[in-house]
Parts: structure tokens; C-alpha cells; sequence
């Protein structure tokens, strides 16, 4: 953020403004205080005929790795809105939202990653355009090691463990950052 | 949003951007797309020897009205964090946060609130700056009729719900706009 995108000044300061608690983008020109938030990834786990339904990414970041259906949540829509539109963007398929299954704060990227259980109502999916691959996936044959995010092995492996008593509760975790090893340094 | 916040130029149209689906706010001159996503409202429901403590508003929206201490989750921090620390800021008790109870979509206003349930640890609290009265209220003395938002009543009512069986399910509703009655038109 370089300029006032209330007023187009180019004064912009991040300091604690008066009566606030914690450093702000804010305009000297106009005093608007620009608020930075949170955002939401939402996604779903669907399945079909108890296979789990992965697209592969053709974007950055991690492409070329498999996923979920996720995606920033927009305005306008509901979480579970917003899972079944990543689930047609991603892999054209069309999923009924069940309950909410998983959340995942991970504060050093600013995002709360959210998942729904889902199931595909016709078996039908595709490739779609931020995709490059899609597929149902055995649940004993997962691709672990070439998952895009620990979000995704995370709640497949929730759901692998909670199948077994047929209850899915919800689960609420953090993600640290992936640390780095000595050689990158 | 007037200007763009990358470059300055006031040349900012909404429009659907090429590969998109959707209208954005993106800037002739630079490119840049801004995006805007909804907002996670997050919140405790803390609890002091089988009572809630509540706050009533000192700001608009819903100034005098009773509310549980939530505001906006920030860059940052965790969802429990950010529910602990507007308990603080806004009835100075420090609650131990425990599961993750409540999750409401207001897509009406691009928000989304999340309620964790709470303890106090040492039963005391105080009036926030950005409250008028803080008080800790027996379940059967709530102020049904004076509380701020939908989500305050239903999160509460849950919660007395709930105490019946001992189990705290996580619950994710929609909240629809309110209605307005024939003669506010
Ligand atoms: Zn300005
Ligand atoms: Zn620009």
C-alpha cells in the first residue's frame, strides 16, 4: 500500500493511530486509517463413492502440487457458497456442502483456512482453468508427498482417522510456518 | 475506494477483470486488481462460576446494547488470540479461550463471526474503552431484549441450550439481513 486510496495522496504513514493499540496504514491528508485483515481460504473435502476428489495446481504458489478445492472466499457469499464455487472453479464439479470440518489459523500468512465435508452429487468432475490435473483418489492412495499445502494433509488425514468411528468432529488448529532448513539459510 | 493504493491514479474501473468472473476494482493506468474479501468478526463467550460476562457498546453500530466481547480478527494473530484479546480490550478480563463454538455467515455485510467458548481465570473485569458497562449476567437475567446483534442472541442461546446435555457442538448458521417493518420505508 503506497497511496491513499480514499483521497490518492501519497503521504500514507503506518503508525499507531490515536485511540488505537497496534500500528495502521493512514493517510495524513485525509486521516483514513486503512485496516488490513484476515482473509478466508475456504474449501471442500469431496467425496465420491468414498474416493476424495484432488485437482493439481497450475498456479503459483506450489503448482504442480495436488490440492483440495480452495480459495479466498468472496464477498457476498456464504463459507459453504464458497466451497462449493471453488469445488465447480477448480475440478467442474458440483458438491453438496456438509458440515464444517476443519479450521486452520495461520497468522504469519494472515489467513484462516476453512473445509467442509462435501459429496459430488453425480460422480462428474473435470480440469478446471487454475487446474491442470484432477482426479478421485482412493483414500490409500493419496499422493502425501506431493501436496500443496499442510492444510490439505491435515484434514485428509482428520478425515482417513475419523472415518473409522464415522464421527467428524470439527477441528481447529494452528500452522506454524514451515521452517526452514540450514541450507537455505 | 477512489484511488488506486499502488499507484495513485484515480482511473480505477469495476469491471470484470480478463480470466476472472467476477467484477473487481482494478486500475486502468497499473493494473492492479483490488481484490475485497469478507471480514471474520471473532468473539468470546466468557465464563465466570456459571455466568456470562457481558459489555454494552460505546460506539456505533448498536451504541448502549449488550454485547459478547468481539470485534475484528487482525493481521497476525490466531482466531483464539484474537478472541481473547477483544475480551480484554473490551471487558479487561483474561479468558482462558476453549473450543471453537459458534460460526455465523452475514454475507449481507461480508462478514463472518466466530465465537470461542471462555473462561475467566480470576472472575475479574472491568469497562473497556470502547465499552460503557461490563457486567457478569446470570443465564436467566440475559437482556434478551438489549442485546446488539443476532449472532449475540443465538450464540447465547445455544450456549443455555447446550448446558443441558454437557456438549458443545460447533454450530455454523447463515444470518439474514434484518427485516425492516412496513413503516420504517
Ligand atoms: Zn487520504
Ligand atoms: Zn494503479
Amino acid at each position: 500500500m503506497r497511496f491513499c486510496s480514499h483521497c490518492g495522496h501519497s503521504n500514507l504513514q503506518f503508525s499507531i493511530p490515536e485511540g488505537d493499540n497496534r500500528p495502521r496504514y493512514w493517510c495524513e491528508n485525509c486521516q483514513t486509517i486503512h485496516y488490513q485483515n484476515p482473509k478466508i481460504v475456504v474449501g471442500a473435502v469431496p467425496i465420491w463413492d468414498g474416493k476424495v476428489l484432488l485437482c493439481k495446481r497450475d498456479i503459483e504458489p506450489r503448482k504442480g502440487y495436488w490440492t483440495l478445492p480452495a480459495g479466498f472466499m468472496e464477498n457476498g457469499e456464504t463459507l459453504q457458497e464458497g466451497a462449493a464455487r471453488e469445488t465447480w472453479e477448480e475440478a467442474c464439479a458440483t458438491v453438496a456442502i456438509d458440515d464444517l470440518y476443519t479450521v486452520f489459523n495461520l497468522p504469519h500468512i494472515n489467513q484462516v483456512y476453512v473445509f467442509f465435508l462435501g459429496r459430488i452429487e453425480d460422480g462428474k468432475y473435470g480440469v478446471g482453468e487454475e487446474s491442470s490435473d484432477a482426479g478421485l483418489f482412493e483414500l490409500d492412495a493419496i499422493p502425501w508427498d506431493e501436496l500443496a499445502f499442510p492444510t490439505i494433509g491435515r484434514t485428509l488425514r482428520f478425515y482417513i482417522e475419523d472415518l473409522k468411528s464415522g464421527t467428524f468432529p470439527v477441528r481447529c488448529q494452528d500452522i506454524a510456518p514451515l521452517q526452514r532448513r540450514p541450507s537455505e539459510d
